[in-house]
C-alpha cells in the first residue's frame, strides 16, 4: 500500500512549496518592509518610514479614558462586536466625513482593522485575476501589495504637480476599454498623495468622477492624510460629487494613532453588504475596545484642535524638509507639498535610487526607492522621503547625508558614463505602453 | 463618442452587480449572523451565540494596567508595529502554548486579528478555487465560511464520540488522490469542538498526525477552547506530535476576552514567512495596544487562575445544560462535553432544525441550525446548542421552551407523516458520496 503513495512533494527549505496557492506565488517583501530593520538603527536617520509623529496626543486624558472604559464597561469593550463595527463608531465618522464634504449614513461605513483592511476587501470582493485596476503612477505601496495578492493588473495613470491628469484618464480608460479589458476600479489618493506628496486639485476632482462615471468605473478613494494639510481644510472629497460612485476610505491612523488599527469604508449601499460579509469572513468584528475608546476621544475631547496640533508639526517639518533639499540637492527635483507625509524626489540623470539605498545605508540615511511605487520595477530615478516622524534637525542631517550620497554617485556616473534617460517631469512617470 | 460607450451595466439595486469578482457571488449572510439580530432581543434565551462569559475578568487590574501603559508608554502602544506582531507577545504565546505540549519559537509565532484572520491567511496562501479542504462534520461555521470565500470544495470526515474518526480521513486521503484531487490541508478542532462538543482522544491523536503525514497533507489545527476543559489541562496538541506538519491557531478570546481581537498562527517556518506577507498586505500590522495590555495581563497577572475561574463557570452552565436536556429532551441524543461552550443535538426523526428555527424564536429560544456547520445543506437533523453566556436558569428554562416547540413540532409530524431518515450515531454525520 505504501509502495503507491507519491514521493514527497515539496523541496528541503519548504515541505508545502509545491502546496501553495498561485496568488502566493506572487507575494513578496516589500522595498518598505526590508527597511524597516535597518531604519530602525538608532543612528540611521529615517526618510523611508511613514510613521505618524503623535507624541502631542494627550496621554492623561487618554489614560482616564481607558482606565475609566475599562471599570465601567469592561465585559461589553472587550467582548466581540458587530461585523460592521459598532454604532456609536460609525456615527462619529460620519461627523469626521464632513469636513470632506460628505454626507453619508452611518448604515454605508463599515469599520475594518485600519484603512488597510478595507483595502483588502474591496480588492476581494471586486477583482479576479487578470482584472485591471487603473492607479496614478506612482502609487501607494501598500495598495500595489493588495492588488498583487489577488492577482491584479495594474495600469498606471500619470499624475503631476494638481495630482490625476484627467486627460490621461479618459485616454487610458478608453483604451483598455478598445482592448476589451473592463476596468474594475480607479484606485486614487486625491489629498498630500503617498508617495508622490501632490493634491488633486480640485477643479479637477468633478472632471474625475464624470469620467469614471461615463466609463461605469468604480473609484476607491484612500483618505488617510485629508485632515492634515499644512494650513487649510481638506478640499471636497471625490465621494462628496457623486456617493454612489465612490468607496471612500478612512483611517485613524493619521489623525489619531494607528495602534487600535481602526479604519474604514464609506460604500455605496449594495457593496457596503458585499464588505461586511467579507470582513466577517476575515476578522469576525474589529475591535470593540478600540472602537470604544476612539469613540469616547471624538465624543470628549476637541479632537480637531489636535488635529491642528498635529498639522504644526508637520508643517515645521516639511519646511525643513524644503530647505534641506534646496541648500544640499540642487542637482535634484522634487514635489512640493502642502500637507501630508511625503516628497518625492527625481534624481539627476543616470542615477539609480534602488541601487543606491545600500550605500544610503552605509552613510546612515535612509528612503524608500521610487520603484517600491510601481506595478512594474519602474521608478528608479526617484525616491520618497518622509518627513513625519524625524525631528526637523534630523531631517537637515538626513538630506546632508544623502546629498554626500548622491554626489559620490554623480563623480562615478561622470567617471564611467550611465545609460542614457529621457526627461521627464517631476513626479510624473509614464505608463510603459505594454501595460495597456 | 458617447454613442460607443456600452449600456450600464449592473442592476436598479446595485449598478456595480456585474462588477464583482466571482468569489464575491458566493459570500453569503451566516445563520449564525442573521440570528445575531433575534437573538439579542432581551427576552429571547440565546443558545446560539458564541460569545464567552468574561464577567469575572479583573477589571480594576486591567484598568490599573491600561492607564498605566497609555501614561507611560502612550506614543508606543498607538504607534505602527511590526507585521507578525510583537517579540514579548510573542514570548507569552510561546509559554501559553507549553499547555498544549508545544514547544516553539517566538519566531514561529503570527500575531492576528482573532484566530478568524489566521484561518483566513492560512486559506489565502494555500487554496485556489476549486482545490480541497479536508473537515470535520460538522465544522466551525467560520472556517466554512473563509473556505467558501476562497472557493475551496470542502470533503467532510466524520467524526464520533471521540473526535475525527482515523479510519474515515485515512479512507477519504486514499480516496480523493485515487481520484487526482490533491488535498491542501486537514482543518480540525481537537478540542471541545465547535459545534459538536466532543474532543480527540489522546490515542487518535498521533494516529491523525501519522496519515497526514504518510498523504503529505498539511493539518491546520484550531484550538481556541482548549484551555477550557471543565476538569482538566489539555491533551497534547496534534502540533506537539510534529512541528512541522501543523499550523496551530490559538485565541485570547475565550481565555481572556474578544474585545482586542488578537489571535495567533504558529506554523513551520517557511510558511510562517508567507503568513507574514499575507498579513501585512491584509493589515499592515495587528493592534500594538491589545498586544502591549495583553502581554502585560499575562506577565502581571495569575492568568491561568483566572482561567480557572473561567472552566468553573462553564462547567457549572455545562452541567444545567446537561441536565435540562436530560428532563426536558429525553426523545434527543446529545453530546456530552467536558469543556467548551457548546453540545450537539440530534433531533428525532422527522423534524428539521433550520424549519423548526422561527417557530423556536417565536416561543422565545434561539439555536443554531446544524446546517450551519456543513459545506453543503446537510445537518437539519441537528442543531448547536451553546451553555457560554446565559446563566445557569436561563440555559434551563431555554430548553425548556425548545422542548415546547420541538413537542408541538412532533405531535404535527405523528398528524401528517414526514420523510424517512435512516438512523445516525450522536454527533456523526456521514459525508455524502458525491462529495468525495
Amino acid at each position: 500500500m505504501t509502495d503507491s503513495y507519491p514521493p514527497a512533494r515539496g523541496n528541503r527549505l519548504d515541505p508545502w512549496f509545491d502546496s501553495y496557492a498561485e496568488r502566493a506565488h506572487g507575494m513578496r517583501a516589500s522595498e518598505i518592509r526590508a527597511l524597516f530593520a535597518v531604519a530602525s538603527r538608532p543612528e540611521v536617520v529615517s526618510l523611508a518610514g511613514g510613521m505618524p509623529n503623535i507624541n502631542s496626543l494627550p496621554l492623561d486624558f487618554l489614560a482616564d479614558l481607558s482606565a475609566r472604559i475599562m471599570r465601567e464597561q469592561g465585559p461589553t469593550a472587550l467582548q466581540y462586536g458587530s461585523g460592521q463595527g459598532e454604532i456609536a463608531m460609525r456615527e462619529q465618522i460620519v461627523e469626521v466625513m464632513r469636513y470632506d464634504g460628505i454626507h453619508a449614513h452611518p448604515d454605508d461605513v463599515v469599520i475594518t482593522t485600519g484603512s488597510q483592511q478595507a483595502l483588502d476587501l474591496v480588492t476581494e470582493i471586486f477583482v479576479n485575476p487578470g482584472d485591471v485596476i487603473v492607479a496614478e503612477a506612482p502609487s501607494y505601496v501598500g495598495a500595489l501589495g493588495v492588488f498583487r495578492a489577488y492577482q491584479a493588473d495594474v495600469v498606471h495613470v500619470p499624475l503631476d504637480n494638481d495630482g490625476l491628469v484627467p486627460a490621461a484618464l479618459d485616454e487610458t480608460l478608453t483604451r483598455l476599454r478598445a482592448a476589451g479589458r473592463p476596468v474594475k476600479f480607479l484606485y486614487t489618493v486625491p489629498n498630500y498623495h503617498n508617495p508622490a506628496g501632490v493634491t488633486l486639485a480640485e477643479e479637477r476632482r468633478p472632471q474625475i468622477v464624470e469620467i469614471c462615471r461615463r466609463h461605469h468605473v468604480l473609484i476607491l478613494e484612500d483618505n488617510p492624510y485629508g485632515l492634515l494639510g499644512f494650513d487649510s481644510d481638506p478640499l471636497p472629497a471625490l465621494k462628496s460629487y457623486d456617493a454612489d460612485q465612490t468607496i471612500y476610505l478612512g483611517s485613524f491612523s493619521k489623525m489619531f494613532g494607528p495602534g487600535y488599527r481602526i479604519g474604514w469604508a464609506a460604500a455605496p449601499h449594495a457593496v457596503r453588504e458585499k464588505l461586511v460579509l467579507a470582513s466577517e469572513a476575515a476578522i469576525l468584528c474589529p475591535t470593540k475596545w478600540g472602537q470604544m475608546v476612539v469613540t469616547a476621544y471624538l465624543q470628549e475631547y476637541d479632537w480637531y484642535t489636535q488635529v491642528k496640533e498635529f498639522r504644526g508639526e508637520y508643517k515645521v517639518r516639511g519646511e525643513a524638509m524644503m530647505a534641506a533639499l534646496a541648500e544640499y540637492l540642487p542637482e535634484c527635483t522634487w514635489t512640493v507639498p502642502s500637507g501630508g507625509f511625503y516628497t518625492w524626489v527625481t534624481l539627476p540623470d543616470g542615477l539609480d535610487a534602488k541601487a543606491m539605498l545600500p550605500r544610503a545605508v552605509t552613510n546612515l540615511v535612509a528612503y524608500v526607492s521610487g520603484t517600491a511605487f510601481y506595478y512594474d520595477g519602474q521608478g528608479a530615478d526617484h525616491m520618497r522621503l518622509s518627513f513625519c516622524y524625524p525631528t526637523p534637525e534630523n531631517i537637515r542631517e538626513g538630506v546632508r547625508r544623502l546629498s554626500t550620497v548622491i554626489h559620490e554617485e554623480l563623480e562615478l556616473v561622470d567617471m564611467f558614463g550611465t545609460r542614457p534617460r529621457e526627461l521627464r517631469a517631476p513626479g510624473v512617470e509614464s505608463p510603459r505602453p505594454d501595460q495597456v
